[in-house]
């Protein structure tokens, strides 16, 4: 077989695969309601053609061609084979009938999910909740390679190369680093004014403001778009076609604010993979971790600096047309950054929110390498809430039913979340080794950044796992306390403590 | 074969279809420019899938037995049949190769139409275009069945069933009727006063009112949305997802006023097409000349009368917060129905409007039929423009650059445009024997002339030649009389003629 056969064949598989990301995109943004029962025959009928050509006869000629003959590919070649041949053993395994069942299974889980939530009540889920762990744990051998433990399959799945032990020891650090900060904060700290960030700004002078930020830092509209949905996401077709959507209140800006520049930090990770990855599978993220990293980083690490906002907040101010004339600086700016224990994941701060992802990370490392029963989950749940943030819900929809991932079958996922936040730390202390990253915030060209971090991660796409992205980057493999010292200098600032 | 393998292979094709609509949808609209190059490959990638399944094995299987066996097929199925058959017929005798060259003169004839037109010199698209009309020719004995003439065989592409000889006799007759109304008009007629058509109204005014309009007449917003474009158009995924565009002129009110409306007509059509006939090739229009008709019985028929602006007027004015409170009804509806020969079709008015149809259908005649060379083109246009209308273009951009049709290979649509104008008016005609049409725009409620339309025109889809559907919704076959008897009772009206 000619290399040139086989990346023909990756390149139609990406094809389908890039309609497909346009049907979804479209029925998640403006598509007619009436429309969903056909659309659902169209993505039927093309995830069909993908999945059979995934794993079709010229995928399967070309892995065992090329497994002995590795000399007949390019560089390039070489890579995609690679990535190829992982998705590949990921799939061929499970019995088609199986996974046919568990995709019935996830659909109804979903359905039950919203029925669970509008009665506030986790035992309408727990049955279809029950069968898709249950799903999972059959598919996990059919999955497993090296991996230690069950769990350790499923967080492969979204972070290659990461373990139970490696997290279980990584996370301790942070929670413990959370604990002790939140613990300085509430003796010696005073928590900033926060009254103001309610008053209204509309949707126009929110966008104007926020286009402004994104285009700053690098996010292309050439390449891009930004839409209005009620769950803010970034889908990409390719890397000059990263979309990205947003969510916006009138008022509470923060929100619309920070979630723009969130997806748009996904947007900038997609929009500047090496081309030569086009119509390959390496033109994707390295990992869910990785794609965090980028979208934190935009968020949190530029969007807690106080240079950052320097620069910005006239210009915040102007689009505001006279709403925030008559706050200072100084209390704009810590009002950001305010924490407060809280029961929703989403609208958690950023010194919380590992917390609430470890609460996840530990509730399914005990379904899947423990015993415990998808029945008891809530009320381990709310003891982990009361336990790690002093918080109960009062009922399950701000409790186990908050979150979408577990009825969708994404065990394994959340610790993305945290790991994404750890590396944009990690990340950010390994710029500030080469930039002066308060002088370009402070100045009218960020392009330095986007460049820096354009070199180290973005280019690569997937053709580097993410620890090997994160150890070229910053001459060391994943270390928390980046993070938890970020953590300080942040919070011991705006909460003034000496 | 069983007629439910058939039927699957016709809706997986039709799924196919499904998804290239929306890719094309998309690019129409919002897509990042960016993204041009990758849609391309996209596009290119599913219109060979959708193409080799159009001519593949399980069609021709079909094709060969159920010719033989028409009992074993269900109503529908036969229905069905028919279609595929003839569309088959038409795909399958062009050489493949000769189809690849054609498709690669016909990118070349846009990119040097664009360049004519900037250039505004007709000779910088000669070469290209004498080489599209070569491939025509070359392909028209592919294309033919029973049809007299080359142009016939064009002409029943867009319109099945339609001749030269009715169409001359025809265009005959309304070429004659609109010369005498004008003639008329000149020597006794008054025209309106227009100054105040442009005024400003913003685009959230004019999209108050229209949307307003158009949901009214019919046009499901669940069923499909309103986009933005420079060049408005209909594109419908299927029946439940019909969408429409538009371009907003904040001085020209009526030009997205009437486009929306237009526009709507195509969607209504679209989203009224009996359920039965989903996923097959039925659940598309009659012909290009029956679409429409339905568009312009919304924008010409209704757009025209008086009850209907009587109706809506005081809704206009009230959408325009004040702007129109000095103008009365009659001015305001005389002003619409203003007529002037001109030299751009889509600027014309709805008495000239044929007139520019004509002169494109003699035009198309003398390419195929008679001995017209593509060097001669623009000044047999001059020639015919000063004829008809007694205007001259400056230029060949306000010439025969004018249209984005020729360059891209549709000969014989033009006519389309002219007979939806003549079927919209005898439907109106057959409309007026059943229902009080003044009367029901005069009301709340307009969907007596939605259902109507939809019992005689919609819900058949494709699945009749359009004189059947004409005949039996009017009792008669096309007839250009009722066209001449509307526009006469319209422009006498508005002119004041006694």
């Amino acid at each position: 077989m000619k290399e040139a056969v086989f990346l023909q064949e990756v390149k139609e598989i990406q094809l389908l695969k890039n309609a497909l990301t346009l049907l979804d995109w479209d029925s998640s943004t403006g598509m007619p309601e009436k429309s969903s029962p056909f659309r659902g025959e169209v993505e039927g009928y093309l995830t069909g053609l993908y999945f059979e050509r995934s794993i079709g006869p010229v995928i399967q000629e070309a892995l065992a061609y090329f497994e002995t003959r590795p000399e007949e590919l390019s560089e390039l070649g070489k890579l995609v084979f690679e990535k190829v041949k992982e998705e590949y053993a990921l799939n061929k395994n499970v019995p088609a009938e199986r996974m046919q069942e568990y995709v019935k299974v996830l659909n109804q889980a979903h359905t039950d999910w919203l029925k669970a939530r509008a009665a506030q009540d986790f035992g309408l889920l727990e049955e279809t909740l029950t069968k898709v762990v249950a799903f999972q744990k059959e598919f996990i051998p059919y999955w497993q390679k090296e991996e230690k433990t069950p769990y350790d399959v499923l967080l492969n799945q979204f972070e290659p190369g990461m373990t139970v032990e490696k997290l279980d020891q990584v996370f301790d650090q942070v929670k413990q680093g959370i604990q002790e900060i939140r613990t300085v904060l509430a003796e010696k700290g005073t928590p900033p004014r926060t009254d103001f960030l309610s008053r209204k700004m509309t949707k126009e002078q929110q966008r104007r403001f926020v286009i402004g930020v994104v285009e700053q830092l690098g996010y292309d509209f050439s390449k891009g778009r930004l839409d209005d949905t009620v769950h803010p996401f970034m889908t990409a077709l390719n890397r000059n076609d990263a979309r990205i959507t947003t969510r916006w209140e009138e008022n509470n800006f923060s929100m619309a604010t920070f979630g723009v520049i969130h997806e748009a930090g996904h947007g900038m990770y997609e929009q500047n993979f090496d081309p030569k990855f086009d119509f390959t599978p390496l033109s994707e993220g390295a990992s869910m971790g990785i794609h965090e990293s980028q979208s934190l980083f935009n968020e949190i690490i530029i969007g807690s600096n106080r240079a950052f906002w320097q620069k910005q907040y006239p210009f915040f101010q102007e689009c505001a047309e006279g709403t925030f004339d008559d706050i200072a600086f100084e209390d704009f700016y810590a009002s950001l950054k305010e924490t407060k224990a809280s029961l929703i994941r989403i609208d958690s701060d950023s010194l919380t929110y590992p917390l609430h992802i470890i609460i996840r990370y530990e509730i399914e490392k005990m379904l899947f390498n423990g015993s415990l029963e998808v029945a008891d989950l809530p009320k381990v749940w709310n003891e982990k809430y009361q336990e790690y943030l002093g918080v109960s819900p009062e009922n399950d929809l701000e409790g186990a039913l908050q979150d979408v991932h577990w009825s969708g079958g994404s065990f394994g996922y959340f610790p993305s979340y945290a790991l994404g936040y750890m590396y944009a730390a990690q990340l950010f202390h390994a710029m500030k080794q080469e930039l002066s990253v308060d002088e370009i915030l402070a100045s009218e060209d960020y392009s330095d950044i986007r460049k820096w971090l354009t070199q180290h991660i973005h280019q690569y796409g997937a053709s580097r796992k993410p620890n090997q992205l994160i150890y070229d980057a910053t001459g060391e493999e994943l270390n928390p306390s980046y993070l938890i010292d970020y953590m300080k200098a942040i919070y011991f600032d705006v909460y003034q403590v000496q």
